[in-house]
Formats: C-alpha cells, structure tokens, sequence
C-alpha cells in the first residue's frame, strides 16, 4: 500500500469493535517503522489524537516505541505520554535526552507537564526544568512543590482572569486580542489586583450579557474554589457533588494559582475506583505494563498475608484431629462451611467499603445497615442452612450430621454479616482504608468461624475424641 | 435556636469532615419538621444545592422524606431525586400525587425529568406524560423511546443550534436575546435546515473570534457525534478518550436531537466502576437503601451457584476419605493449598477483569499477558511453596509431607495464574461480562486443583490407601 496523505485511516478507525486498537493498523505501523518510512508515520500515526497515539504507543513491542518517536520527530505530541501506563512513560522518557523533553515540554499544558516531570527522578527533573524559560520553570516548580496526588499538583497553571468592575465588552475584546489565552476554558475568573479570587463567570453568562454589563454584576460569588493543598479525590467529590466543569485553585491567602478541570478529574475518578477494585483483591496499584518482578512483589505483601490467616484456619483444625480421625465426613464437608460463609462475608463487606467510599455510610446509618446485613444473613443462612443439613443428611445417612452442619453454617453467615460490616468500618474508624484489609480479616473471621463452629459443635454432639 | 434566614449553615457547613451529612444539622431538620416549622425548613434545607438536597433526604428516616417534601412546597427541586438511590426515589415519587410531578417535572432539563421517568410503572408514566405541554410531551417520549441506558435516555434535548452562514456577531446576539436558552451549555451545534449536523463550536472560540467572522471558519466538524442508539457506557469511553465537556447526540439520520454532558458521563463512570466491584463480588446492582428482602434476593443466586462448587470441591475430598483416616495431617492442611491459590487466582483475575473493562486486553496481547502471569505465579509459587513446605515439614516431623505440599501449592499457583487470564477472556469471547461470572469458576478451578493436587498426590507418595 502506497501511502500518501489522502489515504490515511478515518480517526476512528484505529479501533475495533471491542474497542482495542486494529491488528491490521499496528502491522502497517510496524512495517513502517521498519522501513522508516516517515512519510506514512507522520500521515498515519502523527495525526492522530494524543489518546489515539498513547494507545498505538502501549500497543506496539517496547522496542518499536522510541523508534517511532524518533522517526515523528516534531509531529510526536508529548502529551500522548499522559495516556499511557507509567511503566511505559518512564521507559521512553529515560531514553529521550533532556534537551528534546525540555523543548516539547514548553509547548505542553501545565498540567501535562507536571504529570510528565513528577515520576522522574530528582536529577532528571532539575535537569529539564533548569533548561526552560524563567516563567514556565517558576510555574511547573510551583506545581511539583504540592503534595503528591493534591489539587496543586493536577491544576492547570493557565486561566483568563480579569478585574471585578470590567464589563462584558472589554472582556470580549480581551479575548479577540490575547494571544496567550489557555487552550480551551469554560469559565473566566475575576480577581482582585493582589490575586484574590472574587468570583468567576461561565463563559455562557457573558455570550448572554449586554456589553455594558458589569463583569461583577454577572460574576457568582466561588462557593467551590479548591485550596491546592486538598486531595485529588475529595476534589474530585467536589466536582461530582456540585456538576462543576473547572474549579479554581487557591493558595492558603485565597489568592488563585490555577485552575481544575473536569477532563482531569475524570482521570481521578476512574483511577480511584480502579484502585478500590484492585486493592479489595490484594494487587494494589499495579498496572498491566509492569513487569514481572515488579508485579511479584506487589502480589507477595498479601499473599503473605493470607498465608498467615490460612496457617490459623489450619490450626484450628488441628485441635480437632481426633475428631477427624473418628469421623472423616467432618474434613470431607468443612470447607462448604468456611466457604459459604467467606462469600456471605465478601458480599456484605464489599457493599460496606463502597459505602464508605461514596461517603454513604457513617456511624449515625451505620446502625440501621448492621440490622439490614443481620436480617439479609440470617435470612440467608437459614436457607442455606436447611438446603446444605439435608444434602449432607442424605449423603451421609445421618440427620444428625445434617443437623450439626446447618447450626454451624446458619452461625457462620451470622458471624459473616457480623464482620462483612464491621471490619470495614472499624478500619475506617482508625484511618486505615478499608479496601485494603477488610477481605484479609473477613475470611479470617469466617474461616475461623467455619471451622471452629462446625467441629468443635460436631465434637460436642457426638461426643467424640 | 430561633431560626433566620441569616443563620442559615454555610452550604458547605452541612457535611462532617467525612462528607457525612452532620448529624447536629440532621437532628435540627428532624425537629423541624416535627414542628412543622416551614420557615426553618426553606432558609436551611429548601436552599441547599440538590445534590446537598438529596443527601438530606437519604439521611432522614423514610417517613420524614415526604414530610419534608410537602412542607418545602414549592421550594423542592424535583431535580434533587435524581441524587438519590433508586428505592428512595421510588418510595418518594409515589408518595407524590401525578399532578404534582407533572408540575414539577415541566421545569426540569428534560435529561433530569427522564432519569426521573424511566423509573416509574407505565401507567403512572403515561398519566403524568399526558398531563403535560405537547412540546414537553413530544420530548420526554422521543428520550424515552431509547433504549434504557442509551445516550439517548441521558442526553438533554435543550440545546443551541446555528446555521453555518451566521456569523459570530449574529451568534452573540442571539444568545442575548432569546430567552429559551439551555440553563448552562459549553458549545453550540451548527446545522442545516434539516436539523442535520454539520459541525460544533466551543463557547471560548467564539468569544476569541471578531464578530464578522463566519460560523462556518470556526467550526469544527464533528469526529465525534454520539448516536442515540449507543450505550451510555460506550459513550461515555469516547468522552474519557477525547476529553469532551459535551457532545451531539444524533439520529440513525444524522439530524442533532440532543446533547450528551460530561456530569451525565461522571455519573456513568461512576456506576460502571460500581457495578464491576459489586459483580466482582456477586452483589450485582444492589443500593444500600434496598430492603431485606430484595437484598436477600439479589445475593441469593451467588451464594447457590457458590454452593454448588462447594459441594464439588468437597465431592472431591470425599475421593480421599479413606487416605485422610491414615492421615488426618492432610485434612489440616489441605485449606492451606486451596486458599493461597483462591487468593493468587483473585489477583490475577482482577487484573484481568480490569484490563478488559478498560480495553486495554485483547486477543492480540493475551499471549504476552498470560506469559507475564505464569512468570508471576510461578515466581510466588516457588517462594510459597518452600515456605509452607517446610513450615508443614517442622510442624509434622515430617519432610516428605513438606516436600508434596510445595508441589502440591506451586501446581495450584500455576493452575491459578492460567485460570484467572483464561477465564475473564473466555467469558469476554463469548459475550458474558467477565466481572459477573469469573470469580466463581476461578475458585472452583483452584479449590478443586488445590484439594485433588494435595490429596492426591500424597496418595501416590505414601502409597497411602
């Protein structure tokens, strides 16, 4: 396929169906890297939306990655690095020369900047910021100096401000001639002449105004400026909250140093609740590029863990061997036990952590949904305790067997409901996140209880050991 | 204390530091509306933000809900139901007489006035329908008519749309003057006589733009218009890719018949991640303001289907009764085999669950995907393995023991790293959603590796039986 400019694949067609990116485009991409041939890559691949070329980016063998921005050369975006895993962004900034970082870093949001710097290491990032231009490097310094995951950080350092007492006509023509205006912007904000954030005004209002109004008769007074210092994630509630499109950031005297916006903050919550999933499963916050040893050392910490709870399990069963020993339909029909009551567990526990984490649940409900869990438990269990007596029954020729393995599986859903909503409020309530040690202690609680229950009952029963 | 409209809380005052609603202003709201006191009740919750409003309403006893609605009056915003769970808005609307809704609901952008709808039995929904202005009707029926969970059922029909020959200046003055304007709208449409749709506008460019300036040199023709027809959650993937604050929504004709905003997509997000952690743990789309009953419905089937791998799992152990009799070390241990896999196989298909909800796994990098996690399993499989071997081995005296539980676990990791790549990805290829079925096969597959590969295999080594 002889490639020129008119023939380059439709935008969206890069993808497939499933929404992964086209076998057939990354071969083309391949042979093209291959071949060098800079005329296709910078029609094809050059083009394309920066969250295009970040997918393109994670999607091709490492090794293809610095091939193909070097052969893009200027037309590579820099910004396509924030759509990429962050194995992969180190990867290929260690192998791009600070000179080429630092020049297409100017020509970056802040925001897009900040997100690139802060994961290298100090003497590479001092290295680029040291090669920009006074302005942008008090800027992004400013940034980096947030806490690691707070709105300073995420905010973009351009926004439009103006003077209270202007009116809608002089911003208008403000706008026309300003060449230094942000990219794209929702709202402006208006500011007093030290900086102090008075009020800001959706650009809607002003298409809406006569031109003679004042701007500080059209402004809203900020009931939701962002202090800089404040979490990603309770900024991000702000914004879901209150519908807000962008938000100011503020210094500790008030005074307006960027601005948030939505695009950012969808980002925060999709990362957020992606870590509430991956830490409720123990592989905190791993990511699909990460290698192997990498990835065995996130996943040993809990598996180590677990290893010590199932060693406890394990104990326990071992103080009724003798038990065991006369009776071995007990080892054959414990484990429905322990597992039963690890799903009922896993269940309420799972709803309690999202509850905490959507701020729907506190001390004072907290009341009403233990006697919800209480009631769905033993509901539940009362079910499953009869369907599981009687199968264990009949298997076993024996109702006594039938009727021991129902008390003890009934008194694990109980103990289930019991610790599926307290571990994880009791985690909350000492600063720990729930997400990521509440399931380690809800099966402890219901293996335990399983095991325990139902031999140490078996053996009271029987009269056995 | 004597209430006033000026010691109304601060808006932000109503929510402790947890973002719980506070319970000081709660009690007050509870005590007001036992004493009926309307004028406390509307300077202090009848102004809130709605979704301030809703969370008010999920924190109060169910029977004060209507109460507190009846004596707002006219100052309750209908809008704040669509911030509430769905059981609370049900229990709320039916308790509202058609009329009032009907009312209530011709002030709503007609995105809100839908969610609302949508919920409602179809003969209440007709009633209240017909009960408004036809224009209204003709609107609400057309978002309706889209399929649940479509962009179409969440796009808002109120929109501003322009012919490409205006210029910038006609624009302006348009939107000064009339007065039907959309409540809030970052962009405008532009569109030929026939409604179809030619292209879009950001607010910014056209206030950067000098007023003689066409629309139709500013415009930007659409890459990515939204057909109604599409499910919210792919739409709201296009949103995440190309960092939209809006976008049309379009016919199977092309003609603009809505517009689809970023806060309806935060909201889709947020429900998707939701749904996912919630199936993953088989608690499918349960709110924790539903009842007993309907809870111990939902989690019903889990725990059965759950049941049924259980009893296999233990049909399994029951192939051993008679070696476990000779060795009742073996029943002591053999949880220990099948919980550290359980958890591995957890891990990995998490991850892989994600990777698929997120797109970034298809057929085309599974290979390496299932390369890495038989690196991984087997690295952690090999440590865990020496590990309990030689705790088992201390503890019993006994080093061949040690030595078949190690095989024993490092098969079950290896069993684990497979199942927890294949299972998700199978599920995917044919169509079943990854994150509702694969953590029961998963654990059936390393329950069952973990008890035949340990009981087994010291059925061979010990001669046992």
């Amino acid at each position: 396929m002889a490639p020129t400019p008119d023939n380059r694949p439709e935008l969206s067609d890069i993808y497939t169906e499933d929404g992964s990116v086209r076998h057939d485009f990354l071969m083309m991409v391949g042979a093209a890297i291959a071949d060098r041939d800079v005329i296709f890559l910078r029609n094809n691949v050059g083009r394309l939306h920066i969250s295009e070329l970040g997918d393109v980016l994670e999607a091709i063998l490492p090794e293809q990655r610095i091939a193909l921005i070097n052969l893009l050369g200027d037309e590579f975006d820099l910004a396509a690095l924030t759509e990429v895993d962050e194995a992969i962004r180190l990867e290929i900034v260690e192998q791009i020369p600070n000179e080429a970082i630092a020049a297409a870093i100017g020509e970056l949001d802040s925001d897009d900047a900040v997100y690139i710097l802060e994961d290298l290491d100090q003497e590479d990032r001092e290295d680029i910021l040291a090669k920009l231009p006074f302005t942008e490097r008090v800027r992004l310094r400013r940034a980096l100096d947030y806490p690691e995951s707070s709105a300073g950080r995420r905010m973009q350092s351009e926004f439009v401000a103006v003077p209270p007492f202007w009116t809608v006509g002089q911003c208008i023509d403000y706008m026309r001639e300003d060449e230094d205006l942000p990219e794209t912007f929702t709202q402006i904000f208006v500011i007093d002449p030290t900086f102090k954030l008075l009020g800001n005004v959706d650009l809607d209002r002003i298409l809406r105004s006569q031109r003679s109004t004042k701007i500080e008769d059209v402004m809203r007074e900020m009931n939701h400026s962002i202090p800089a210092e404040m979490d990603q994630e309770e900024a991000a509630q702000l914004f879901q909250q209150y519908d807000l499109l962008s938000a100011a950031v503020v210094d500790e005297n008030g005074r307006l140093v960027g601005v948030l916006t939505i695009d950012d903050v969808v980002d925060v919550i999709h990362e957020e609740a992606e870590e509430d999933i991956k830490r409720l499963a123990g592989v905190g916050d791993e990511e699909l590029s990460d290698n192997v040893l990498s990835t065995v050392r996130s996943r040993f910490l809990w598996l180590f863990i677990n290893l010590g709870t199932a060693f406890l399990s394990s104990s326990v069963i071992g103080l009724f061997d003798a038990t065991i020993e006369q009776m071995v339909a007990l080892a054959v029909l414990m484990p429905i036990v322990a597992s039963m009551g690890g799903n009922a567990g896993t269940q309420t526990m799972t709803v309690t952590v999202r509850a905490l984490a959507t701020r729907d649940l506190d001390i004072y409900n907290a009341g009403r949904i233990i006697r919800r869990e209480l009631g769905v438990g033993s509901s539940n269990g009362l079910m499953f305790a009869i369907m599981v007596g009687l199968a264990a029954g009949l298997m076993y020729h024996d109702v006594q067997l039938g009727v021991v393995i129902g008390i003890a599986l009934f008194i694990n859903f109980i103990a289930a409901a019991m610790a599926g909503n307290l571990v994880p409020l009791l985690l909350n309530r000492f600063g720990a996140d729930p997400a990521v040690a509440s399931s380690v202690f809800v099966t402890m609680v219901t293996d335990l209880t399983g095991f325990f229950g139902f031999l140490g009952l078996a053996t009271l029963w029987f009269g056995l050991h």
